[in-house]
């Protein structure tokens, strides 16, 4: 605390990222990043760009980067300007809850969720109120239909893994049509259906994506928002009173290539779900309830273990998952999908710490 | 405007950069970019960065980067705890504009000035007030010594080019101890004394930088702000309320080798400080008022030629500068310093132009 800190900096309680740790040769399974480097193309584009025009600033409207993720997304009819572009799809959350979310009434989000929702609502003031999930952790939209200032959830929600049919969130958007719904789609080319087929026909549905999972670039922090015209200028207007050039020239360059290269990206995709799909059996037959995963993590618990002491115990055997230490899943470990030897690692730590009373 | 966006929306006037011109062969000298490309030791640090580990997160406290510049720095003592970096100096001022100033009284900066400051003012609801400049646009900062919620001003000044000497900012510390005191030292580099010596004693200073001028990358988006620890923590806590990882991999990678090459960033500053030197004697010469500049600019005005009327003939003879079309400055031309060549081309188009009646 200090005197010179506007009251509002003291009130925050900010986001709590998974941690970095500087030990080598942990095995790191706690912030889901891809256990893959990105498309070979992608580093070609950056290092092509480092050698010439850095003393440049890049452009301030990122259009070519719009128009590459505009293109990969032509089946659905998205134009350049339904796309928005940020330094990371943190950054572009931060200005939908800025600029699209009203105070009037609360914002909706499931209770167990991305946990960097309420850091939001407490840095712009917005009121919130947090739905249940049900009794499988599944969201339930229906729940959402009350007067509400806008709703947000991610799909497949985070940290349980488990997707929504996209027939669910046309139903919501259908009868919700006087607020702003934002769907996180951070995890979502890991098995869910993209709501970007529902932009052209509703105009209050904000769609936000990364870079960080399915691209293998979360050290790249680029993140996008797709939507109507109308949205992504509220967007844009924010963004211009805050930072011209969130985009650098190197993450543009390099989300290009991301973007252009498909058959790198369905490799990877479909690697990461294979793995996944081995992980849950072998996690289920070590006697673990594993949730229906969507995304490059999965959410499980033991029916006889906490879930603190085994995310201790593994940290002690050099492997690190998430745990959160909050009411209904204090027990579940969020376990990002590695690659094979990870995951084997991962799972002979496991057996050994089951093996200890 | 959409009944989507929240009214603050509505009430924006974000910032205008600088055009960024898609024609080739423009003599651009409207952004105040350097002519000349950044250190051959930060392009290979940005293609090694790019070889490895782009799918893992930055260091959410960008440690190594922070310990890189306090070291730069280390002649004034300058410690990590001391430094913040953000997604260049836009968003490091944005989150100071958001957490350091107070409500209760008016923020002051001069009235021509870094016209983002206003901007950042209606995004935040910062009530401001601004204080003229004296006549020869020099800031006066006797004229910033009443109730305050806080002051900013660049040293140098921008668009003006003119600099304040270090006890004039060192008198408004030690009479102005109630607010935070940011000085914004974009093009500090180029020829003012920088503030970064006055941070060990005046626990309410700000100092901001930027890799953008003197640093030749624009292009790679990249920040800082050197204080109080405790005013670096409140920053933190806005950052990490908002983009838990702002500054990516290659950013980071970039940013150390730019900091470590002071051989490179010597020569680079000397030559462009030369070159103004030439360039504002031609311009003197050609009858123009040229104020005193310790930036990577001039600021110019002919007695006889309306400064509008001079950019347009200009741009028709393929060079562009910056003009505003502001009072008491609607005569001036901002011109970037660039290479020899793109100087002398400069002066062969105004020579032209000021040869039509």
């Amino acid at each position: 605390m200090s005197r010179f800190w506007h009251p509002r900096v003291a009130r925050l309680h900010p986001y709590v990222p998974g941690e970095q740790p500087k030990m080598e040769r942990l095995v790191k399974l706690n912030t889901n990043e891809n256990p893959y480097g990105p498309s070979p193309r992608v580093v070609a584009a950056i290092q092509a760009a480092a050698e010439a025009g850095m003393q440049l600033y890049p452009d301030p409207e990122a259009m070519a980067l719009r128009t590459a993720i505009a293109e990969f997304y032509s089946d659905f009819g998205i134009t350049p300007a339904q796309v928005f572009v940020g330094n990371g799809s943190d950054e572009v959350l931060a200005h939908a809850f800025h600029g699209l979310f009203r105070q009037d009434a609360p914002l909706l989000f499931p209770d167990i969720s991305y946990s960097f929702y309420p850091v939001y609502c407490t840095l712009y003031e917005v009121p919130f109120e947090t739905i249940p999930l049900d009794d499988a952790f599944a969201i339930r939209l229906a729940d959402y239909e009350g007067d509400n200032g806008g709703i947000i959830f991610p799909n497949p929600n985070a940290p349980t893994g488990r997707a929504l049919p996209l027939a669910d969130i046309q139903g919501l958007l259908e009868r919700n049509t006087d607020s702003v719904v934002v769907v996180d789609e951070a995890y979502v080319d890991f098995g869910a259906d993209s709501a970007v087929a529902l932009v052209n026909r509703f105009p209050n549905l904000l769609v936000t994506q990364t870079v960080s999972k399915s691209r293998s670039l979360a050290g790249l922090r680029l993140g996008l928002a797709m939507g109507h015209p109308d949205l992504i200028a509220g967007l844009v207007r924010i963004k211009d009173s805050f930072n011209s050039y969130p985009v650098d020239r190197l993450a543009s360059a390099g989300g290009i290539a991301a973007f252009a290269d498909r058959g790198h990206f369905e490799r990877n995709r479909r690697t990461v779900m294979a793995d996944r799909e081995r992980l849950t059996a072998e996690l289920a037959g070590l006697g673990f309830e594993v949730l229906p995963s969507a995304a490059n993590f999965v959410f499980a618990r033991h029916p006889r273990r906490a879930g603190a002491d085994l995310a201790r115990a593994l940290r002690e055997r050099a492997v690190i998952v998430r745990h959160f230490d909050r009411p209904r899943i204090a027990d579940f470990l969020r376990i990002t999908i590695g690659t094979p030897e990870q995951n084997r690692a991962f799972l002979s730590a496991l057996e050994d710490a089951l093996a200890q009373p």
